[in-house]
């Protein structure tokens, strides 16, 4: 039975009759299928029926809709896939930047994360970045966070398609005190959402470097069992790289490979340190891999092999990665710079051109998330995830025709999120005439500027005080101690050496150190940070091992008795970060440095303990030797009696207790 | 006479009439001055009087105005500068992309350019290009086209300020016949201009290597006459440079300083090949640069030490460059990458903070531009070229506002041009609540779609036709010519040598070549073209020499003469660009390679010259020796009698004249 047949009746009512009914027709657009092909209909339509693609090309005439569109002068195309973000993160947009990794991961995002991060917070950060996507035309994202299951749900409200990834991490997160308990998690937010029409969850082991081989496995063990994907972070920076060489003798591909992580469906997030090999591993496991350009330059990772990954046969979609480090969720932005940056990479401007970037937004992007039989392009049979551009804004004009591949140009190049006019997911319609249908937005903005006023007072009071700045960051502990001490010039070393081997000095032990101190100065009340390397050298002067801390001292002395002050020190031990992470955390209003010689004893005298130095002052340098006398002390008494001592002993050392120095030697 | 004095007068209309007058009052608004200090206030002023600034801060009471606009919740700063463009190119937006350089040049823009480009094209292309950069806050652009005249009257009719240059070639451009004229229209442009409120006219010598020293000299004379600035390209890319080392002995910057460039104050676009010396030298000459960065990724240049040039004292503009290079002329896209691209680049978050890019797109910008005492900051006494932005959109969501400077950051990170919401140039609204009040768009957009109707007209036509496309390219010299041919096996080299020998064929010239053949094929009436890489052997088989020819063929022979046939070809010589070049230029449905060894001699026999060609196909290897005889010809009649002479001399070489081979290599 022909369609002829009933065109020679010429009766319309009998065609009308014959043409299938379907809900919605969308007419006379510029209809981009990105199919394999990248068919394109420069006047064409789109059959919707069910939440179903029926039909694409010029098929308007073999559909009768309950609703039909007229989209003549727009195009309409596949709905965008962000194959890599953290949604709730849009409520720390601008919180902190242009900060080192450590700095900004350390020092702000976890110890907000770990004050602010609960079930509320998800799913109000989720909804403005549904917001935000659904303006700027995304259709799909691919998120990890905590509370996954607030992601999933506020995902599902907003009407959008999610990859959602609940984070396992071998660290205690805020929402699992422990990795059993992480795991746990995640088993039963699969439970929950696997069958779900728009939720994909995935277990999210964050990345080897987080996680245990343990976590590793059992990731990718739950993920084959509910046949669901896995989402990770792989190989981000340089430091990643090095340090799985070190501990595993092999960079972070192999590593995992080997921990059988490519048993699941895995979407791997950044790739930016990978070699061919690695890159065709990940093509034999069929892994998808999330290319995040704007992060990884933003933080400084790098620059991933998009091209070359695509070229080896990887699926690679395009990710904005989270707000605190874009600071934005928009595709536009990100397939353009995907498309800049592999050119300049390269030197070669042929590399990534528009249209194999808006593949990577749509087709392969939905590859790499292993949705990509659902969404990613329209043709018959998938989701109706569609958005309508209008491109007649001067940023877009005037439009070239003679080219077809034209319009990947104007719309990769040229366009701006603010040019989607419609947006429909799974059928249904999220934005119309660029007005959100599934979200209130001034309910929304509301909300969130609320808890960036409430991040803001938290953090505020945290930087009254760099004693809770320095706490906040962790494994600062607060121990304070008092301490007797006297200093003063000696007229040379010797004295020293011949008084401590004199009978009445016992020299239980020595030590020898090239001391660095730098000093960081703040407001008046905050009193000063000295961060101290010491090189502990041998007999041969040669350096032996090497230590750092980080002590906190109050602005002024408590007390002096006679030449012998009294101090009070808070110490704060181990320093574990670079005074460069120190001072970009802290932001001291100045700085000074101090390096020194140092001969260090401990010794009894007069049946009490005292600490000996011989110092020599290298930076600035100062002619001749120092001695210093200190001791522990608990009490007033205890500080006076010792006072005394150190007095006698300062001047059986070779010094002049009446000469004695109040300054610290960076007062000098 | 201080103020207090009247405020004890508690008299409200006393301090009114002593309050300034002003035009114009913003007042509550976010100001950001850019000024040196980056001094801002949350909430603050802005008094303009006579379109120059009167005071900024908290000075609203101080001054009755004319006109008060409460900007509560907006942020008013300067408007951003566009350090360097070719703004009639906006007319060419997305005509051709993802091309290589030359085929991008050559191929599109130049012929284009040659058959387009007059005063009514620059004028409307200005005048787009006006629109599309008030709407995204640009208030100043640093201009290089030709007929600039147009380009400067556009401008000033649309309100902006403008640094014009007019470009100087060595060759033969749209609106000079040669570069005495083009000296000359560069010298009536700046008369004309020079001392106009908004324009500041300049001599553009392109870049050195389309510039002779003879125009270097006279354009920077020409800029020290007339004080003003110089506006130029320089190493752009590491093709320019290399380039200048080997005719120089130097890389660009040396050898333009050598040739008194930087006798003028130089705004230098690009400068992405240069080292800490060259730097060093731009700063000693005070010359500014027009970093580029979307640009030079796009066209695969590379990436500019924009950081280490600002570290080292150059004014550091930002410019999107054309935007046929770009696409658009959006400087929240370009700061937000030069921002990204430093830190990606360097490995080092912290390289081009906020606060810096978007200094670059204001204060330093003008600066680079050599302007910086007319606009670039909002200080007393500059001109009142100012934006109001408003960051309420949800990808500006949330608002963090502990640190002062984390509103330089959702400016730039996350802002986008479709949040600016007025544009003031020298005091003069330009747009007011998005509605632009100096252009009228429709009638823009009409006549750019016009324009870009006919260029996709030209282009196509020229499209239809190979022959068409490379004499569009320009250097093609069309030469019909007719020739018969034969061509047969022989059975070895030693019987072509024995009878070349032989008393009776006069032996004129020989030559022994390697021979490398590129067929790019076409649609079937297109003919194929035939690009030909000849390696010219000595005795001892070394190349001596090398050569390339482009040749268009016909689709098939004219005639025949027995087993001789009449060919007609188009000779197209030399070929001066790559096969790469003219595989992406021409798109050849399909392409053959053929390599052979060829001994060519010219013979006399029987009074009639010949090419006598001995080959051997290496690639795809044939087995045993060719040879080929043919002869120019001019008539029938001709080509008759030498057909006769030719299957004589064929059986002389010990060919069989009745087994010759019609098919040409490529085909066997």
């Amino acid at each position: 039975m022909t369609r002829d047949v009933y065109a020679e009746s010429g009766s319309r009512d009998i065609l009308a009759e014959m043409a299938t009914t379907c809900d919605l027709l969308l007419t006379n657009a510029h209809v981009l299928t990105l199919d394999e092909q990248f068919t394109a209909f420069p006047s064409g339509a789109v059959a919707i029926d069910n939440g179903r693609i029926l039909d694409v090309g010029d098929i308007a005439a073999n559909y009768t809709a309950r609703d039909t569109i007229d989209c003549r002068g727009r195009i309409v195309m596949p709905g965008l896939i962000n194959a890599h973000t953290h949604a709730p993160m849009t409520l720390l947009r601008g919180l902190a930047d242009d900060l080192r990794l450590d700095v900004w991961l350390l020092g702000y995002m976890m110890p907000v994360e770990r004050e602010f991060v609960r079930p509320e917070f998800v799913a109000l950060g989720t909804k403005l970045a549904c917001a935000e996507m659904i303006r700027s035309g995304t259709t799909c994202f691919a998120d990890m966070y905590y509370f996954e299951d607030s992601v999933a749900e506020a995902s599902a409200d907003a009407g959008m398609r999610a990859l959602c990834g609940q984070t396992v991490l071998k660290f205690p997160s805020p929402d699992a005190a422990s990795y059993e308990d992480s795991l746990a998690l995640a088993r039963r937010f699969i439970e929950r959402w696997k069958g779900h029409p728009l939720i994909v969850p995935a277990p999210a082991p964050h990345a080897p470097y987080t996680c245990t081989v343990e976590i590793l496995r059992a990731c990718a063990e739950m993920a084959a069992e509910f046949d669901v994907p896995l989402h990770t972070h792989l190989s981000e920076t340089t430091f990643e790289v090095d340090q799985s060489r070190q501990e595993h003798g092999m960079p972070v591909i192999p590593w995992v490979k080997k921990n059988r992580l490519f048993d699941a469906r895995v979407l791997a997030a950044h790739c930016v340190h990978v070699d061919d090999g690695e890159i065709r591993a990940l093509e034999a496991a069929g892994a998808g891999v999330a290319h995040n350009p704007t992060s990884n330059l933003k933080l400084g990772s790098g620059i991933a092999p998009a091209a070359r990954m695509l070229e080896l046969g990887v699926q690679v979609g395009i990710g904005t990665d989270g707000c605190a480090s874009n600071n934005d969720l928009d595709m536009f932005e990100e397939m353009r710079l995907a498309a800049l940056l592999a050119k300049g990479f390269s030197g070669n401007p042929t590399a990534i051109p528009a249209k194999q970037a808006l593949a990577m937004s749509t087709r392969i992007g939905a590859r790499a998330l292993h949705i990509g039989d659902v969404t990613g392009s329209l043709e018959p049979g998938k989701r109706a995830d569609l958005i309508v551009l209008e491109l007649t804004q001067a940023h877009s004009w005037p439009p070239f025709e003679r080219d077809p591949d034209a319009v990947y140009s104007r719309i990769v190049y040229s366009a701006k999120a603010g040019d989607v006019v419609d947006v429909m997911c799974d059928g249904k319609w999220l934005m119309r005439d660029r007005q959100l249908l599934t979200l209130d937005e001034g309910e929304l903005h509301r909300a969130a500027a609320d808890v960036a006023r409430r991040i803001d007072r938290f953090l505020l009071q945290r930087e009254q005080s760099v004693l809770q700045k320095l706490i906040a960051i962790g494994g600062a502990t607060e121990q304070e101690s008092f301490e007797v001490q006297a200093k003063a010039r000696v007229a040379s070393a010797e004295t020293v050496h011949n008084a401590l081997a004199s009978d009445d000095i016992t020299v239980i032990r020595g030590v020898h150190y090239h001391q660095y101190d730098t000093y960081f100065y703040f407001d008046a009340e905050q009193g000063r940070l000295r961060y101290r390397e010491d090189e502990f050298l041998d007999d041969a002067g040669k350096v032996v091992n090497a230590r750092a801390r980080l002590t906190l001292t109050g602005p002024s002395r408590e007390a002096a008795f006679g030449s012998v002050l009294l101090f009070r020190s808070r110490f704060l031990a181990p320093a574990s970060h670079t005074p460069r992470f120190y001072r970009e955390y802290f932001r001291p209003t100045r700085e000074r440095e101090v390096e020194k010689d140092r001969r260090r004893w401990l010794v009894a005298y007069r049946g009490v303990q005292f600490y000996v130095h011989l110092d020599r002052l290298l930076s600035p340098a100062v002619e001749g030797y120092f001695v210093e006398v200190k001791s522990r002390t608990w009490s007033r008494r205890d500080a006076q009696d010792k006072a005394a001592i150190i007095a006698d002993l300062l001047q059986r050392l070779g010094a002049n207790a009446s000469e004695t120095i109040e300054a610290d030697y960076v007062d000098l």
